[in-house]
């Protein structure tokens, strides 16, 4: 049965409301969770190690005695990276090497040391650029445990400086995934706990005698993990929650057909509400992508999730020309676009909103996915619109630099002086005050 | 009666503790506030308009007849510009520019306009940065209604680039402030709407008939708009959700004691809960400026707020040595740190984290607060570990920029391919394979 996606129309009436219908997604807030991993962060921030311990024996169905028996040791990690076919040791390594390469050139361009200047009377004026001391990375233990996103989380963070990297990653029944143990190795992670769920992000969070607090903490994880995560956002920092992945392909028409069916799949296949959208002015290939998506559908060891996932949360829109597709991509503001198109350059300098721009006809999102460099690591559900890649500088903090002269002091004092008296805030004016004289 | 400020000895057992114990801070979540919010967000979203205007009128005691009465046009903000008294409008014009000028070098400085740079086959990769479309700025209409504040939110989101930039300050019973408006003028808002709360966030959040949707809101506000905050977290961005104010001065007591005493009182002056500690490694000096702190008390306005605060929540540290208070330091991470001694970069370059660093003597923290340049929007409660200071980076994003040649396309097909299979996702294989060929 060919798989039905959804089609629409840019010049029909209604089209904008149709749009907002397949966008629409509202991220389920179970209030069970919630309580449940309330429970378990309060838990463990009373009791520490015997929390964490209880609960990843009785989740995780392990027998360990204490945390430290949790701990997988550097020569583990290193005997995984060892133990890996030499193909897929190497494959992994070019990734990680070019991903560090990425990080290090948006360290340097992005001021990553900071900046001073000094004005004319001699008041020094600036940014310190500083990393976090110590990093959280939630590896999921179960079907999306993915190496890649091993490296996408830690190697960020060292570039940045980072001191410690702790991931921590469950290992139901004790199974531990080796690319993951391989990938942690390559990233430089210092210290890993077979711990997940709520409980491992308190730990992280809180630190237990076992398991050192960190700043920040990243990673996916299920609906208790990213509920715990709500929870301890200011006690450390979080990343961004993420909701389904999502790709939008705007073409031009001149893209071998299957390989737009392919790239569509490539998201379709990650979970059942992941989203794939094509976009494109030429009606005649909408239907060659259509009839590819069905000729190479049964193909694929996922068509089953790829099918549920077009079928409910995908769609093919006919857009007048490439400018309006540009136009579009800018409403939905895409985790991923690609701009498979003639001369890309052309349509990218109109996108405003995107997570990450795959330009060209060659660049599918697979290989940003995995070794391109950038990372992958991108804002969903149109959070595009205010949110950026994870990156180098989500691992740094910035200080500002303050550096007032006497000459200075006497200028700036007045204003100071003047504004705080007129704000009712006269300690914020004395203290202007003493500095005049 | 003198002020009891704590005391602490760093030599003393049990120190660290008490310092925890000092620093401790709970934002007391109000479960009540909580649900109201959330009510007045569901209200406000299914019903737009009428809502914000039922919720205005009633909260803020007006008898406006459509959202479209409570803006204030451009003129009126003008207005209120030109009817300061000279010396106040050209205070309020000095620190307008300074802080324009400290964050446009931000911007230059930080990789503000992105990057790209070509590998040996032809592939580009890079950042591009882009600033958010449109974004709201909260301003409290009560007794921390502060001009200055206007201008530290509104202005890094200009720099950065934003279109619009959409004011909110309720004006109970019909009360405006003109230094709010005329810093609002200044500093480029684009549109000014009298409401406030619950309602207020609601509105910037999903939009209404009259009040366009924002992509971030940011700016300080009572109990009820940080839950608000809280809540739309994911639909827009936000901000971070301050504490109370912090100042931590270290001080080598080589400066006159009244400056610290007054430096320490313009933070306290800020309300009940603020925090005002000085560390030092001179005891005779801790001794002067607690009789600074007594002899001057009774002349401050906000006298009652000084005692309370100091009271509570102040201490006086006698360290070691300016190596163990710089180590004390980096422990409290504090919002705002003096550093008020000779040759204060030496200090400076052992901190790790802070908000803002004001160093030297003539560096007091109210000439930042106010005019030399840099955000007085800082992180607070310890969250200096892992944040920075509001900046132009909070209003622009980043999208990864990836443009695979069709030579590296074949290198990084292959790598990709690899570890697609290793983590059994063959579409995103097969994406990559197609353009091996």
């Amino acid at each position: 049965m060919p798989v039905q996606i959804r089609k629409l129309d840019s010049s029909t009436p209604g089209f904008r409301e149709q749009l907002s219908a397949v966008l629409a997604f509202e991220a389920g807030e179970d209030e069970a969770i919630d309580r449940a991993a309330a429970t378990i962060l309060a838990d463990v921030k009373a009791r520490g190690d015997a929390a964490v311990l209880e609960y990843t024996n009785r989740f995780d169905k392990l027998e360990a005695q204490a945390v430290a028996a949790l701990e997988i040791g550097r020569e583990e990690l290193q005997a995984a990276l060892a133990g890996l076919a030499p193909q897929r040791r190497e494959a992994l390594q070019i990734a990680a090497d070019r991903v560090r390469d990425y990080h290090q050139r948006q360290k340097q361009e992005t001021g990553g040391d900071g900046f001073t200047y000094t004005e004319a009377d001699g008041t020094v004026l600036g940014q310190k650029v500083t990393p976090l001391d110590r990093v959280g990375i939630y590896v999921p233990g179960g079907k999306a445990a993915y190496p890649s996103s091993v490296l996408m989380n830690a190697i960020p963070a060292k570039v940045a400086g980072v001191q410690e990297v702790i991931m921590v990653v469950p290992t139901p029944a004790g199974v531990k995934n080796e690319l993951v143990l391989a990938a942690a190795a390559l990233a430089g992670v210092d210290r890993v706990f077979t711990i997940g769920g709520a409980q491992a992000v308190g730990a992280l969070a809180y630190g237990t005698a076992t398991i050192p607090q960190v700043d920040k903490i990243v990673g996916p994880g299920n609906a208790y993990v990213a509920a715990a995560k709500r929870r301890v956002f200011g006690i450390v920092g979080i990343d961004m929650i993420a909701g389904p992945s999502e790709i939008l392909v705007l073409c031009d028409g001149t893209t071998d057909p299957d390989w737009v069916a392919m790239d569509l799949f490539s998201q379709a296949e990650h979970d059942e509400l992941a989203q794939s959208i094509l976009v494109c002015p030429d009606a005649a290939y909408i239907d060659k992508v259509e009839a590819s998506i069905n000729r190479q559908l049964d193909g694929m060891p996922r068509r089953d999730v790829i099918r549920t996932s077009l079928t409910n949360r995908g769609a093919m829109v006919k857009v007048r020309d490439m400018d309006e597709a540009c136009e579009i991509a800018n409403l939905i503001a895409a985790e991923h676009l690609e701009i498979s198109a003639e001369q890309p350059q052309q349509w990218a300098d109109k996108i405003r909103h995107a997570g990450a721009m795959f330009l060209g006809r060659f660049s599918s999102e697979s290989l940003g996915d995995y070794c391109a460099g950038p990372n992958h690591v991108l804002p969903t559900s149109r959070t595009a619109r205010f949110s950026s890649p994870l990156g180098v500088y989500d691992f740094q903090k910035r200080s500002s630099i303050i550096h007032v002269s006497e000459a200075g002091a006497r200028t700036l004092g007045k204003v100071a002086a003047e504004l705080a008296y007129g704000e009712g805030l006269q300690a914020h004016a004395g203290s202007a005050e003493y500095r005049l004289k």
